[in-house]
Parts: C-alpha cells; sequence; structure tokens
C-alpha cells in the first residue's frame, strides 16, 4: 500500500494550519464504491417521501451546524464569512428543493400508453418510468465549497434521484467537506437510510480520481472544474470498457455584449454592476463575466472609463488556495504579452503576490481577441477583457464563440432589432442568456438551466442546477403489459397520461 | 480525388443487380454538413406548424410512392412484401406522430419560474425552452431499410425538433434509401423547407463513416447497427476536440425468462411464440429474444420439445446480404465449438449456405452459458441459446447480464414473488420489461422506451423510438429577466409552468 496522504485543512489568508484528513486511498475507492452499490439498490426502491426525508433531514443538520460550517469554509476558503453564509442558505434550499421535487412525483417522468387489443397488430399496454442510474460520482470544485460541494446541487440532485454517491471532496477545504458528509451521516442514520449512501473520498492525487471514474459500479460522473481536469476525466469515463455519462461543467468566459443606447443610457450602473460581477468571490464563479463587448465611440469610451473608475476603489482580494494564484499570474502574463492588449488595474499588479489578487480589466479589439486564443481562455480570478468593437459587428462576434455557460446582453429598447439578432445568435451558444442584467447570482428555480454546449460543459442536453438537474441521474424503463400487481407504484394506475 | 465508388441494389434472393448509386466522397461529406448547417439555422426559427406540415407531406408522399417502395426494399433485403409494407406503415405512422407531437409543443419543455422583486435577493424571471441541438448525422442499419433508414424514427425525431440531418445509408439497400430521400425531397420542396434539410449519402466506407462524425458541424449522431462499429463511431464522436452526444442503438441478446408454472400451463403458446419472434425477419431484429431460460425438469422439458417441434416447420430463410451470413455462420461455429452446447436445427446446417440461414436452437446449461462470453454475443438471424436452470436461480442469472434493450417474463399469477424479484433485477439491465409476451413488434407509443444500459446503448438515458426520442436532439436554453417582446413565442406567455 502506498504510504497515506495527509490532507490539511489551510488558511489562504495566512497559511495557517487546521485540522488534517487522511487522504483516499485506492482501497478507500473500492470500499466506497461496493458500499454504493448495495446502498444504491436499497435506496433506488425506497419510497420518494422517504428519500425526501433523509435530503430535508440534511438540510436541518447544515442548519444546525451553521457556526461551526461558516466558521471553518471561511477559514478554509477566505471567501468571507457572508458569503459562507448565503452559500450554506443556497445549499439547504437545494436539498429542500429537491426533497419537494420529488414529492411530486414529476421526477418520475411517468407516461401510460393504454393498449389497444382492437387494433392491427393489437398493441399492448406501455407504462415508462424513469429510475435511478446507480451510483454517482461526485467530483467537488474549489470555489463553492457548500453549494456544489459534498451536499451540493450535484450530491442532492443525485440522491433525491435515488442514486448513491461517492464524493471527491476537493483538498482546497477539507475540513467543510468533512463537516457536510458528517452532518449528512448523522441525519441519514436516525433515519435507517443505508450505509455507503454517501461517502466521502479526500484527495487531491489524479490516479484516484482516474480510479474513482473507472470504478466499474459507478454508473455516472458528476463533475465541476476546470476544462483541463474535466477533460481528462470525461476522457476516462468515455474509455471504459462500459462508458458512463460524464456531466462537466467546465467553465466558461460568459460574455456580455453592450448597446451603444445603453452605455449611454445607463454608464454608471452597468459600470458598478459588471465590476461587482467580475470581482464577486475574488472573480472565481464560472458565471463570472470574463469578457465585455463594449461599442467604440464616446458613449463606449465614457462606459470603459466608468469601469476603470469602480475598478480603482478595490484592493487585491484573496483566492481559495496558492496554486489559483500561480496559474492566474500565468495566464494573466499571457495575456498582457499579446501585442494590442492594454491593461487597466485597481493597483499595481505585483509579481509574485501568492493567493492575492489585483482586479484588472484588459482592453483590446475584437481583431485581436479573435486572433489570440490565449485571450479566450478563461482568467480564474478578477480579471476581465473588454473587447472595443461596433455594435453591429457583435451578432457576427457572437457566433465566433464556443460553448458558454451564460451569455448578456445589455440593451434598450429601441435596440430590439439588434438584441433580436444578439438572442438568435447566443441561444445556439449558451445555456443561459440574460437581460439588463449580470450572469453571477445564479437563482435556483425550476427554470434555471446552468450548462451549455462544450466546452461549457461536456453533456450540453442537462443543467447542473434547478430540478432539472435530477434528470442527469434517471434513465427511462418501459414495462409492457404488465397487471397493476406487478408494477412499481409510480406506474399502477390505469389512466393516460404523459403524450 | 479518390475514385468513385459505386454501390449497387443486390436482390440477396437471386443476386440480381438492380439500380446502381455513387457513392460518397468526402467532398459529399463536407457538402451535406455545410448544406445541412445552413438549414439548421433556418430549421430552428421554422415553427413547429410548419415543421410538422413538411413531415406530414413527406409521410404522404412516402405512401403515394409505396408501390415502388415496397417492390424495392422487397428486391433488396429479402424480407417479403408483407413485411415491408408493414414497415413503411409504421414508417409513415412514425412520421405523422412526431408531426402532431410537435404541434402540442411538448416537445419544448417549457418552464417558466416567475421572478420575485420582493425576495432576498430579488429573484428574476426565468424562463426555460428545449431547442434543436443542431446538424445530425443518423447511419442507419441494414435491417429495418424503411422504418429506421433515411425517413426512420432517427431522422423522423430529429426533423421534428427543428434539425437538418445528414443520413449515411447503408449499403445493402440504396435504391430503398434512395427512393425516401426523393420522396421526401419533393415534399420538402413544395413547401420551402430549407435546401440540405436532409442529405443521404450512400456509403459503406469506413473513412467515409468517421469524416462525417467528424464534421464540426454536425452537433450528434443517432447511430443504428453493430457494437462493433457502434462502439468505433462512439470512440471518434467522444474524441473530438468538442465530443457530441452520440445516440448508437448497438443491439442486445434481450433474455426470456421462464417459469415451471408458465412452461407447464402455456407449453405450446410459448414454444410457439418463441420461435415465431427468433425466426421472424429471419432473426434480423435488434429485439430478437436470442437467450431463453427454461426451467430444468419435466415442464421445461417438453417445453423444449415444443420448441424443437416449432423449428422443424420452417425452412431455410434469406438474410440481408451475404457479409450477415458469413458472420452468422462463424457465430454458430464458435458457439457449436463450445462443450456443453447441444444443437437443436430445424434442417441438417449446410456449410457455405451463402445468405440463407437455417433457424437453429442451441441448449446449455447457466453455468456453461455465464463461463463462455462466445455464447454471450448476438447471433444475428434466427438462432437463439435455450439455457437449462432452476427457476429460483433465474434472478441471480439475470444479475449477471450487461445491458440489454428489452427482458421478458413468462409467469403464472401464482409466480409472483418471484416475478417481482426477477423484475427487481431486470429493471436495473433493460430499457424494456416485458410480461408473458415477446420482445419483437415494438409498439411505437408514447410510453415506448428502446433503450438500456451499455452496451444495449452508448446513451442510456434516451429512447431510439416513441415520442421520448425527440428528447436527443434537445437542448435547454433558459432566458433570464426577459421581456416578453423579446422572447421566443413558446416563452412569450406570463403564466408559471412545470415544477
Amino acid at each position: 500500500m502506498a504510504p497515506a496522504v495527509t490532507i490539511v485543512s489551510t488558511s489562504p489568508r495566512t497559511g495557517e494550519q487546521g485540522a488534517a484528513f487522511d487522504g483516499a486511498s485506492r482501497e478507500d475507492v473500492s470500499h466506497a464504491v461496493l458500499l454504493g452499490a448495495a446502498a444504491s439498490d436499497s435506496w433506488a426502491h425506497t419510497p420518494p417521501g422517504r428519500r425526501a426525508a433523509v435530503l430535508r433531514a440534511a438540510a436541518d443538520a447544515l442548519n444546525s451546524a451553521r457556526l461551526d460550517i461558516v466558521r471553518v469554509a471561511d477559514f478554509e476558503t477566505g471567501l468571507g464569512e457572508p458569503r459562507c453564509q448565503a452559500e450554506l442558505d443556497r445549499t439547504i434550499l437545494q436539498l429542500r428543493m429537491f426533497a419537494s421535487f420529488i414529492e411530486t412525483g414529476a421526477h418520475a417522468g411517468v407516461i401510460v400508453s393504454p393498449g389497444d387489443p382492437a387494433a392491427s397488430p393489437p398493441r399492448p399496454d406501455m407504462r415508462r418510468l424513469l429510475i435511478p442510474i446507480g451510483t454517482v460520482a461526485v467530483f467537488t470544485p474549489s470555489n463553492f465549497p457548500l453549494a456544489y460541494g459534498v451536499l451540493g446541487g450535484d450530491a442532492a440532485s443525485a440522491l433525491a434521484a435515488g442514486c448513491a454517491v461517492v464524493v471527491k471532496g476537493h483538498p482546497s477545504h477539507p475540513h467543510t467537506s468533512d463537516l457536510c458528509a458528517r452532518a449528512f451521516h448523522e441525519a441519514a442514520a436516525a433515519l435507517g437510510a443505508p450505509v455507503g449512501l454517501l461517502s466521502l473520498l479526500q484527495s487531491g492525487a489524479p490516479d484516484i480520481s482516474r480510479a474513482l471514474v473507472e470504478a466499474d459500479d459507478v454508473h455516472a460522473v458528476a463533475f465541476t472544474g476546470s476544462q483541463r481536469v474535466g477533460r481528462l476525466l470525461f476522457d476516462v469515463a468515455v474509455s471504459r470498457p462500459r462508458p458512463i455519462p460524464f456531466y462537466g461543467e467546465l467553465g466558461s468566459l460568459n460574455p456580455l455584449f453592450i448597446s451603444e443606447r445603453a452605455a449611454g443610457a445607463r454608464r454608471d450602473a452597468i459600470a458598478g454592476g459588471y465590476i461587482a460581477s467580475v470581482t464577486g468571490g475574488s472573480g472565481q464563479f464560472c458565471t463570472k463575466p470574463g469578457v465585455v463587448f463594449v461599442p467604440v465611440g464616446a458613449a463606449g469610451d465614457a462606459l470603459v472609463d466608468a469601469m476603470s473608475a469602480q475598478l480603482s476603489g478595490r484592493g487585491p482580494s484573496v483566492l481559495l488556495n496558492a496554486g489559483l494564484g500561480e496559474s492566474l499570474r500565468a495566464r494573466v502574463a499571457a495575456t498582457s504579452s499579446v501585442a494590442g492588449v492594454s491593461s487597466i488595474s485597481a493597483a499595481a499588479p505585483l509579481p509574485g503576490e501568492g493567493v492575492h489578487a489585483v482586479p484588472q480589466l484588459f482592453v483590446t479589439s475584437d481583431a485581436t481577441f479573435f486572433a489570440n486564443e490565449a485571450l479566450r481562455a478563461e482568467h480564474f480570478g478578477p480579471v476581465a477583457i473588454v473587447v472595443r468593437t461596433e455594435a453591429s459587428k457583435m451578432p457576427e462576434a457572437a457566433a465566433r464563440f464556443d460553448g458558454q455557460l451564460t451569455a448578456t446582453i445589455h440593451a434598450e429598447p429601441e435596440d430590439d432589432a439588434w438584441t433580436r439578432a444578439l438572442v438568435r445568435v447566443l441561444m445556439t451558444r449558451a445555456g443561459r442568456l440574460i437581460f439588463n442584467g449580470y450572469p453571477t447570482g445564479l437563482a435556483v428555480v425550476a427554470a434555471t438551466t446552468h450548462g451549455g454546449p462544450y466546452p461549457a460543459t461536456t453533456a450540453p442536453l442537462h443543467s447542473a442546477v434547478g430540478t432539472t438537474a435530477i434528470r442527469r441521474f434517471l434513465r427511462p424503463v418501459s414495462f409492457q403489459a404488465f397487471p397493476d400487481r406487478l408494477l412499481p407504484a409510480e406506474l399502477a394506475s390505469p389512466e393516460p397520461r404523459g403524450a
């Protein structure tokens, strides 16, 4: 056996160390997946009402542990207590939302097509049900220690669907992950939920991630993280002897397009809103609007000046860990070195500033932006690119983007023709379009789509947020000519349903 | 340029040759995909009612060309005119079913979550719509020249979804493919549908298939065919710089499980039904029940005798092409060579019998069946394996199967506990369960699932048949805080919908 690795809770602000956790071994992966297989079988046949009770109890347990969780999450991430409070609220809301959703039965996707013995040939009774896919591996990111963490949206939707989950916790916040897993285990045990329904593997080791994706009894993967790691694990998932669905959310540039009229009419509001959206959470949101198209001309010039003024009031902020600081500096250096790119910075950028990031805007032309691939990779931090172009060329520019999680338009009523042209293009490029708003601060509701074409995600048909996220972990089974007494409870009813 | 390949319509019965068609070149692939991209953009914004009209006109055009199509399909496939008539009926029905379905608007998956300005933070209005994914490549199989052909379920559902399609026609029936494409083009042109909405590439060349899956402007693939070719093309689809969904239906063993009571009570009916299901269409259905579990003991013995008697009345049948004859003989030879396998044949098997196949049953034990992988590969033809085992061991045996399109149980009311145990296992293994029936002769209704875990398909969340098949070609987009006037028509309505 390889020597055990220890993962230590560390404050990015101070470098102070807290609790230490054993890193998962390959044996731990096998054990978690084995327990998951047994738990999946039992959980899949647990009525939705009882599954909902476990989700709600987990939500209550998180709420009860709020003081500890928020303190530890803030210590490990540097995101600040208010943000950790809000994120815990969202995590609790998500668990309760999926609990309520499965109680309605809508997740089961029941369709009943009655038979017709008089048809030629006679048509048998057919009833369709969505059932859980089996154990799901969940890979959590660094930037949402709670809402995409051990009990975040992926785990909550998989558990609601009737799947066991094996979570690979991010090494940037091991103690937060541990607290969430403990809250779940206590709540679930009290309600008699199966052992192994949720396992936490603490690890930052690529071979452990790979072993989890390769495990025979893992039936789907939900991943939130970088394009590089996401594609690597996607490749593992689809290269298995039995390929499995890989739901990867890999980040995005989230372009904003601003009309000349909007720039003129709402200069300060847009400048303030945009810079707040770029710098919120130290710019470490997958929905951060990393590029903004500002029209050439006086109104656009004034908007860029206003953005610059907004930026100047902001000091350096703390990133989640030192690795991200290093990556961001490398990205910023690559962007700076492109001819035709100039920089507006909140303060003089400090080389070697550790986990601190200085909010920064780059300004360039559309020609330079599309000619340089370096400019079109995500800056994971409070850094964005302003692209100056004629508004009339923005629909054409929009068509040059690949898959995005979001795209945003700022426009006035007189711009409707232009807005419609942009919408028509952006629908084909993004999972969510926003009008006169900002992509960060995603609302978790039934109609939410958090997804999009590759490389925003590896599964363009699905959403990672909102009630529809549960569909990722359900597969259809049809029952032909079964008598009621032998049908699953959801199907044992005679009236036709579904179209 | 490579020299043009010619694909000749050939009768498997007589070897007689008919019309010849130019095989597609790589330039043809590029051209079809280029036309498809333009057509997809226009078609995606064509209202569902107008799309429905084109699908109905195509159905009518097929019906008008019925005499020619049935004659040519029968000539090229040897399936017989009644089967070709029935398959054309199903093809027409499918086109009309998707036309009616999109007129209901249900395919658009609209969800409206109203905003709440009083919430903290304020919640924006969110509206979700499913939109077409873009051009779809369709690979048609040899065994369903019409229902899974150029205007079969994959093309019909993709067109209904709002996607252009590029069909790679199977070289075993080029003239049938050509007639179907012509019927569509005339009907579509008369209604002003975009050029390039459906293109037919005639080819049997692996590099042409690969080029189509690799084409940048192809956004999804629907494939019906063998596990070998399906996996090869799946690997191409997921290895692209931008991976795309690959909906492969790769065939299945479709196990049947028979209780002792059912064997006793319905011996002759089951023997007749089973042998008819195995030999129908010369056993070339993806739903052919290629393995049947018959209980040991007197009732099972008598059932096997009755199956044997049913078989003896049947002569050799014609396969779709000589390549399939060769493959089947190789498979049969491999099965025959396994120790512990005995054979019941309708007639003395003729080595080198060309396109003719002799209906044949093999008999073995469950131990032998599961110990030899050669026995668990599909026999594509009128050949099946009888596995003798104790009924009480059948649930355990069922758990040893990998993904299947279907699984069937024959049981009496007194068997309910046994049946429930089998259902619980088989739900996790198959896309459709059948009670006291046979898997062939699939009903095309809303509740149909034609799918299942790998290797039955490469996309376990989806069905290739029935109205839900359209979901494969739709992806969600959410509109946040858009005024009604800027929303797609489907969303421009204020009332909340969806849960």
